[in-house]
């Protein structure tokens, strides 16, 4: 066989006849392109050894074999013993002398369980921490380090995670469908579970481990009581064994009526002695069959959900119950503050704070309140929750959601690590300037331990796991803020793109530019300032602003936008519904005034006239037009610049985000031509003649019906 | 860079990083390890032509390029124009002079649209048909016989297709929920369409190409109306534009009451003006955006669908108005025969010819009637359907079904072209000894030239698509033998294992003697000696014979097998039912006396007491203890003689089959245990104590429920 036959037998095996899927996430281990810096990298990794008798230990070894064979074409055999040419050793400080030497008793104390230290020069490179996880998560950076093409010879790294549970959320159903899903169907195949072990199941734990994800729960905060029957028991077991070696913990969701549903009691009354052991007995069989389970995710007396106030009962009546169970076991409760209730009129926004504030200093010590970013529900773009901040005795979990609901779901592309450190770097004020909301849940602020950040994921069934090639960003961007809130947007977009698609100078440039705009793009075209929660209703697929005869007012969009005669927007000042009153005075100050109001959030705070003027000069009218013309026209230059990359990716990926950029321009359009069409009724003003005008009717927009819409 | 390090760095790429996970079927085209035989073929493969400008003949320069590739590691550029050197030649009888010189006149006439010729001698290839389409499916076979290591050096080849029509029914909702679907859902992303083509779409078409599956049902029998509205027709449309150069023709299921649904008309009624009015626009409609649309597939009438009955009129009625409205296009319908009423208290078997052997001659000459492969329902042994040899006025269908509704669905090992090739090779004696179904179905008894076989497709959206790795099988063989149902499941599954595994002589051996035992086994442990429908209920996922308390009694397992204290089975002999009346006389008398019948289908036929001597000499009571623990023991042969093959091919399928057979046992178990200790409740006598005795009760097995069991 001819060299250059096996070259091209090469390139067709890693680029034609199993061309890229996306399969393989930003784990590709493709080979290093930069020949100088190959070099460099192969006179650094010699004779590499990774110490540990452990599973962690032996997947990092494997992990590391297989990453040097893809991106330098050299195989490796990875040691597990040092000998005395060893220049690249990787280890606990416990398993050799060599490493425990290089760190201070200090630094072991600081980096806990799972940072890790990374020392190299010339010749020399050591790997090391506390744990076998500790030099996986070591390990991982450094292939990181690779597949970006930085430099390796002289490293000093200390990395030590910012939050202790980083986490994803699963809405998967036990039928395979994902509640907002929108990448095809449940990951989680529980018919064949719990013999047949899913290769998925450890790639997807491999990925988590790589951006130091370590906890999951598997099911639907509208939780099905079956999951903690036996048999689906047996089921979950064998997913905490695949994962446990990868530092991930499982947590499933508690349906509070389980005892009703499963142990057949009368009533569960949190205070209720039968209850209370019905729950004590569940936690101790789980435990025995998964010592290390992490604990239940609870949603409670929100949207239908049963809960604790069906007995009169407190959030923490309940929530304490669940954490008496688990506490024996190191078990944690995490509830979720996302709640509204039907027969109650207050402003949405504001009944979270007016339910959970109260119960501050309630909560059992292992119990978490985990809160949404925004007080309505995951909007383009909300002002932090009012709860950050409002509950110092309380550690509160934060809850992103990284599949797109309301961010254009299965078609459209945005990076969400902006709105992510948008929410993250918000100032609360609670206890004067700096006191962010990263502060919160870092536990800094109010001397927490146990800390937190969640992502309601976006994974699914289809091969490249988050159905747009380009979400698979977001779940990325997760994993790493949670480690560190402090990455740049502009740096998780430069490492992501590097390691799912190239290196290349010019690629890397020019689509990090289009991700870190997304974001705007998409406020723009869907709910520019301060407008929300006016999609289509079910499905949330699609604009519909005009919905009003819901059973539920909160659940109408005209209940968001409140468009009249005179204006548009929900005056949640002092003179509305105050809503703005459960944040901080100092916060308040940046939107309480609709003259000095960021106006990014104006229509959120303040019912503005259609002629209020904008910094813009514009009508708040003509603001409106522009922002939606000026959104939808961003995604024809999105489209415009991704097509100058063909030549620089590989052709499935880059057609499938070609088209998906088609479909997201149709929608940025139907948007914008809904929305306005809709507010012109009550503006009556007209869309300057210097836009090109809406081609359909606005009851054709209305008359759009898609039955079968996914994630519904 | 060192050639071992580019030879390491090449099986990294197509055995480490990127895992054999199915995905690629049979189509892997994995490097060709017989050095002497890579030689023969580089010495026959010599700057190849694929003449031809469609889009067809761009395909199968492209498969090709792939192809040989990927087999030979030479990278072939594929000429579109003969020079004087070309030595490989394949286009259209028309396009070269030098391939019409091959072939007659009789040939070409004989080889029709489809059919291919390949004639080689050392030096010389040539692959000719009188279209692009059959040109590409002679280069699928020319590949075969590299993928499976066969001598191309002399070749002379006519292959012609039996069938007419080779098809796949997908009963795929528009919810990508699959009704009887174990593989995930459905590959139809109903939701991203019409913009964004999934590249499984042209997989797809590739692989039914592969194996001459020309035509495709994309929804459910089980219709939806939805399917038929202008917004959905575009994205028929997309599918079509992308099958149509694979030769491949979109069929849609007709919901018979769409009139009504979608016309918002008061009727359906066949015989109304209004009504074929509607269905003629719907069909000029359809065929504006697709013009080589297939035609309607209808279930009407049975399990609660709308049909022409409603209105009092008969099957005929309902499929020739259809027929009319497709005609003027060259349309056809297909109209199953799958049907049995909720007030009819005859025989569930007999109730498919009482309904349509009066209808015989009475269908336009555009109408197929499909007709199950058996009167009951895809059970995993029954005689042939009745129908077969008494419509000999009608074109008949074959329907087979692929997915493994009633073999052990996502779980089991079974190949199915022992199955298919049993009920083909049935004779009806139709018009004496020798009248098989095949010849029924391919239109040469009763001359018929709209002919057909289809599948119901276990395609789903699982990686690998048929979620077993050994279902590729089963959707490879209905193709095969749809083009030649003379090809010996011998042949298939030693086609189908070299080229989806390996071309290691022990491996095929070991594991072809595997899948040829697989259904024996199946029925062994599920329904021996003519026992069938005694599964649970609804998902009809594991046994259930004893359910007796569903509506309609031939739903009930019960109905099926009416054990009592006297014996066992179901008498369909005249002296019953009669069903066994329906058969012509010479077919019958293989069955209809109990002391001579074929004991395949004893209980089949026969209410035979449970001292019934059996041709073993064991009684009917101990023949099923014998079978049902053989069946169980035998799945323990088949984990043994696949752990065999541990070193033979790559980890990933290995272990997932490994995984499977340990469930496959598990079930086998399930099935013996519980049949029999429901049974023993009338036979009053026990499994002998020479057997492993049953460790838990009937009452536990009565209790399993699976409520997310899939495919419901």
């Amino acid at each position: 066989m001819k060299r250059l036959n096996v070259l091209l037998l090469l390139l067709l095996c890693c680029s034609i006849v199993r061309a890229e899927n996306g399969y393989d996430l930003w784990l590709r281990y493709v080979p290093i392109k930069n020949k100088s810096l190959l070099l460099e990298y192969k006179k650094q990794i010699v004779s590499p050894v990774v110490l540990g008798t452990s599973a962690t230990a032996a997947i990092a070894r494997k992990e590391l074999s297989v990453a040097l064979l893809g991106l330098t074409g050299s195989s490796y055999l990875i040691n597990s013993n040092i000998n005395t040419s060893s220049v690249f050793i990787a280890g606990t400080v416990k398993s050799s002398a060599v490493l425990s030497a290089l760190v201070t008793k200090e630094e072991l104390n600081r980096i806990g369980n799972e940072g890790f230290i990374i020392k190299a020069k010339p010749g020399k490179t050591f790997i090391t921490g506390n744990t076998d996880l500790a030099v996986l998560y070591g390990i991982f950076h450094y292939l990181r380090l690779l597949q970006t093409n930085q430099k390796v010879i002289n490293l000093n790294v200390i990395s030590i995670p910012k939050l202790k549970l980083r986490m994803l959320n699963h809405w998967d159903n036990l039928n395979r469908t994902v509640e907002r899903g929108y990448a095809g169907f449940s990951i989680w195949d529980w018919h064949r579970l719990p013999t047949f072990i899913d290769q998925r199941y450890i790639d997807y734990a491999r990925a988590n481990a790589s951006i130091g994800i370590n906890a999951v729960a598997l099911t639907n905060v509208n939780a099905n009581s079956i999951i903690l029957t036996p048999a689906y028991l047996e089921k979950v077991k064998k997913l905490a064994d695949v994962f446990r070696p990868y530092g991930i913990k499982v947590f499933l969701t508690a349906r509070f009526s389980s005892p009703i549903e499963l142990g057949r009691l009368k009533t569960a009354d949190p205070l209720d002695a039968i209850v209370q052991q019905w729950w004590t007995a569940k936690a101790n069989e789980i435990y025995s069959l998964i010592p290390d389970f992490g604990g239940f995710l609870v949603k409670a007396n929100s949207e239908g959900q049963p809960g604790p106030q069906d007995y009169k009962r407190t959030h923490a009546d309940g929530a304490n119950m669940l954490a008496n169970a688990v506490a024996p076991h190191k078990g944690i409760v995490i509830w979720r503050a996302f709640v509204y209730a039907a027969e109650n009129p207050v402003d949405r926004h504001m009944q979270a704070n007016d339910d959970f504030v109260p119960l501050d200093g309630k909560f059992n010590s292992n119990v978490m309140v985990q809160v949404k970013n925004g007080a309505i529900d995951f909007m383009p773009r909300e002002p932090f929750h009012p709860l950050f901040g409002a509950m110092p005795k309380t550690p509160l979990m934060m809850e992103f959601q990284v599949t797109q609901e309301y961010l254009g779901q299965a078609t459209n592309w945005v990076f969400l690590a902006p709105l992510f450190k948008e929410v993250l770097d918000s100032d609360t004020y609670a206890k004067g300037k700096g006191s962010t909301v990263a502060k919160v849940i870092d536990g800094s602020l109010d001397d927490h331990t146990l800390t937190g950040m969640t992502g309601v994921a976006n994974i699914g069934n289809d091969i490249n796991w988050t159905g747009h090639p380009m979400a698979q960003a977001n779940w990325y961007a997760l994993g790493r803020l949670a480690w560190d809130y402090n990455i740049t947007s502009d740096t998780i977009a430069d490492e992501w793109l590097r390691m799912t698609f190239s290196n290349d100078a010019a690629f890397v440039k020019s689509t990090k530019q289009i991700m870190l705009r997304t974001r705007e793009i998409m406020v723009d075209y869907m709910n520019p300032i301060g407008l929300h929660h006016i999609m289509a209703t079910g499905h949330h697929y699609g604009p519909g602003p005009w919905v009003s005869n819901l059973n539920r007012p909160e659940w109408n969009p005209v209940y968001y936008h409140k468009a009249d005669s005179v204006g548009i927007g929900f005056n949640r000042t002092a003179s509305g519904s105050n809503a703005i009153g459960q944040y901080h005075p100092e916060a308040r100050k940046q939107w309480e005034n609709i003259s000095t109001c960021n106006e990014k959030y104006l229509l959120w705070f303040h019912h503005a006239s259609w002629n209020h003027k904008m910094k813009s000069g514009r009508s708040v009218w003509n603001e409106l037009v522009y922002r939606y013309y000026t959104g939808a026209d961003s995604v024809k230059w999105m489209k415009q610049e991704w097509l100058k990359q063909q030549s620089k990716i590989d052709a499935q990926r880059f057609n499938d985000v070609s088209m998906l950029l088609d479909t997201q321009l149709e929608e940025a359009k139907w948007w914008r031509n809904a929305c306005l069409l809709y507010f012109q009724t009550f503006s009556k003003q007209p869309i300057p003649s210097n836009y090109e005008q809406p081609d359909k009717t606005l009851d054709y927009y209305k008359s759009l019906r898609f039955p079968f819409a996914p994630g519904n």
